[in-house]
């Protein structure tokens, strides 16, 4: 194969080591943070069943799945008398999609009872060439990738319910694969980094959640965001109120464009829908933009909405939690109500929520909500729970677009040692050996090249600080540090070297 | 789908918590020392395109690529007849496999120029489901999933040879798929952790390595393990100096089996072989079982072959890595020169070594060696590298065996603060911010269940510390900190508390 035509799929990503210190540094610091709340980690297998997988993610979902072809084992598994006779049924559907196959399997089997040879091993061959492709095509694939973290989570679940501690808190970051076309910022393999709460209605945990939150920015040191809150109850409770009893969705996925659109836009929308005029103009009336919690816009309109059910239900919930966060001033600042936010049509049921940096053209890094059901689709009932997700990838380019990546080193080295004078190489090794077990990462340049291409080396990965020693020097105790950013260099002992480093 | 029919594929596996807990004990431990020793990280994506992957594993190891199933973009991007002839070549191959197939089109085309409608029709119709199939067949699969780190790894190199600064230092830790059976210890999902330095014949890296297996043993506690080392042409010069030049693979796959069969065994198989009685009686005198590189056996064995090239250019590379090791007694201490070992018949060059844990039934954890040519599969010649790999399944196995993982708990929570009184839920949440602002990972139970379920819960999950805090004792300011292990209770302050988790 020639170099030239070296690739990779599309869609998918190699990740060098400058953006692998910073992604590490990402997955770390979410890492860290769920522990510190308690939750604790889970993996799951890239492949699962087609069957776990089908059926899942709605029609359009479902064209996304990558499908893993079998590796020959199930045609293996009979002879083809038994494996004709076991799946009859399915050839039988399978050959009425080819008309000219079946017709011409006919013309060959007329003379079956003529007893003509030549014409029924034709038949019989044919017939067998055309029920492999059949094996081939159904048994195709019975594996898939993942396509998200919570399907996987889920069948977890039901497969461990009798073992598993509940509430069970877990946290998963592994990728994701989905067969969408690829575009700026659209991958066929991300990253999803999932934190749950199964088992529980406590609204305690949201407010946990809302603390993590900030707790990860904080440390990424993303200051300028706010998390969008909303309640899937509210939304019922909107549409039931506004005149459309059942409608929410619809109505959600109209409203969920007001970031990106004028109302009149999302108002002409909803009539083609085949909302009454009445309907949108109450609606209108209602809408707020994104408010505080603590701002009167809001209580007004949870008085408007009091007499609804559903929205009083809704509203209930989020006091509760605002009430619990109030604790915690710096978590409530961060917070706002925005009756528009709908998180698509999934599974949520209870509070749901969604990260948005202010200031910066990326979108939401994060995002979530309760749910009433988690393990319905796989009969099992009455697992309620709640969880959000962090994408990286946005997190990514949120810390690029803020400048935060662009110094990042393509190593963890603080240190180069210069090969100067092959002699000392065994003094180097232990010169090594003495820096990193104070804890600091370091390397020998392996040759014994050019000064010029050795502090070039150290130029090119970014590594701060420079060593050298020659023999006069080693014999002295004495080692010259040179700083590659300032150009400063300084002759000190090994002890002052250290002190430096780690200061 | 019925809960009783859920279950993940065959040769994959969930990790739990307290799987997860080991295993990312694991990879932390190896992340840091090859950090600490300037290696730094890359990920490639799971997916290749099949191209890459071809030809590169042998007709064995081909079979065992996962596959990807195509999601039907290639089949749309033309209609039928261009398609048919920018694919004429390949079809008629692809025809030969199915002579029915032919002749049936053959006899439906007779007719063609006899314009009789409904046999053309037919004919072409026919051509169309087979060609539809063949299609199907060809471009069903142009991606397959990863099925080791090394590949990749030179695909990474040459897509970008002209930005990376060599010598290359890097690690990189993820999963491969391979499709083989699966049994005990066999997965078709595994992790592989690979450490590479790409570019340089400095046998320096050698050395270091060397030092990273022994600093990842020490801190994972396994002090009992040797690293088996040989050279690949030392086995080249061993058949040549016997009399059997150029079948060093043939041998050395023979010379493997030792640490399994006694050597009769293997005599017999190399003189089944067509080796000569003459070369296996030679090669028996030279024999020397697993030896220390200070032991006479050692030095005899050298001066034995010294007169052979390929033999002594092998030797002097391995006396120069020990004397760079020798300034490191803990890590020659480990050191075992094996001429049985061959590492299998991969692309290896230089030293080749395997680490082996003592004493337990586990194999080798780790092996790796130096390679002259890392990129020439993909047309890019004369880039050398040394490159090793740990197993962290084998490790997990290791760790098991040695009774290091059965009291790990299943979460890094700290303490459970107990839901005693559900007026206090806003103390008990600034009690957790506290602690977690000390490094303390810990949680609050959700809900004011009984304490006996509370307690039940933290004994589950292993939570080694239970808090428990009344209206009394809040006013207090003391809190009921109760060991689960010992069952020992105290009051205590919450600086007492925090001083008491942290040692």
């Amino acid at each position: 194969m020639a170099k030239e035509n070296l690739s990779i799929p599309r869609g998918t990503r190699d990740f060098g080591p400058q953006q692998m210190m910073v992604r590490n540094h990402i997955f770390s610091t979410i890492r860290s943070v769920f522990e510190r709340f308690g939750f604790a980690p889970l993996e799951t297998p890239a492949m699962e069943n087609l069957s776990v997988l089908t059926g899942k993610y709605g029609d359009e979902g479902e064209k996304l799945i990558f499908k893993i072809v079998n590796n020959g084992e199930l045609i293996k598994q009979g002879s083809y008398k038994e494996l004709l006779e076991s799946n009859k049924e399915d050839f039988v559907n399978y050959l009425e999609k080819f008309p000219e196959v079946t017709r011409t399997l006919r013309i060959l089997a007329q003379n079956k009872n003529t007893k003509v040879p030549v014409r029924k091993d034709m038949a019989q061959k044919f017939l067998k060439a055309v029920f492999a492709q059949f094996l081939k095509a159904s048994y195709l694939s019975e594996k898939a990738l993942r396509y998200d973290l919570t399907v996987p989570l889920a069948r977890y679940v039901v497969m461990n319910q009798n073992s598993l501690t509940f509430p069970f808190k877990r946290y998963q970051m592994q990728p994701v694969w989905r067969a969408d076309r690829p575009s700026f910022g659209r991958y066929r393999e991300f990253y999803q980094c999932d934190a749950d709460v199964v088992g529980t209605q406590s609204l305690i945990c949201e407010t946990e959640i809302m603390q993590m939150i900030c707790e990860v920015m904080h440390r990424l040191e993303i200051e300028d965001f706010i998390i969008k809150i909303n309640h899937r109850k509210i939304l019922s409770g909107l549409s039931d109120f506004c005149g459309a009893p059942g409608r929410e969705a619809d109505m959600s996925v109209s409203l969920d464009k007001l970031d990106k659109v004028e109302w009149p836009v999302v108002a002409q929308e909803m009539l083609q829908k085949g909302f009454s005029p009445e309907f949108v103009e109450k609606l209108a009336s209602l809408r707020t933009g994104i408010i505080s919690f603590t701002s009167g816009d809001y209580s007004v309109l949870k008085e408007k909405l009091s007499g609804n059910e559903l929205a009083a239900s809704g509203f209930s919930d989020l006091d509760q939690i605002v009430a619990l966060v109030s604790g915690f001033p710096e978590v409530l600042g961060k917070m706002r109500f925005d009756l528009s936010l709908a998180r698509g049509l999934s599974y949520y049921t209870g509070p749901i929520f969604e990260v948005v940096p202010q200031g910066v053209k990326v979108g939401s890094i994060s995002g979530g909500g309760r749910y009433d059901e988690l393990t319905s689709v796989f009969g099992v009932n009455g697992i309620p729970g709640v969880g959000f997700s962090f994408g990286i990838d946005r997190v990514y380019d949120l810390l690029s677009e803020l400048g935060k990546t662009a110094s990042m080193p393509a190593t963890s080295s603080k240190v180069l040692v210069v090969l100067f004078d092959e002699h000392q190489i065994p003094y180097y090794l232990q010169l090594l050996s003495s820096l990193r077990k104070e804890g600091i990462s370091c390397e020998l340049y392996p040759e014994p090249a050019k000064l010029k291409k050795q502090f070039g080396y150290a130029d090119a990965k970014l590594i701060p600080w420079v060593l050298v020693a020659g023999e006069d020097e080693i014999n002295e105790g004495i080692l010259t540090l040179k700083n590659l950013a300032t150009g400063t260099q300084e002759k000190l002992t090994l002890e002052q070297v250290v002190e430096k480093m780690k200061a």
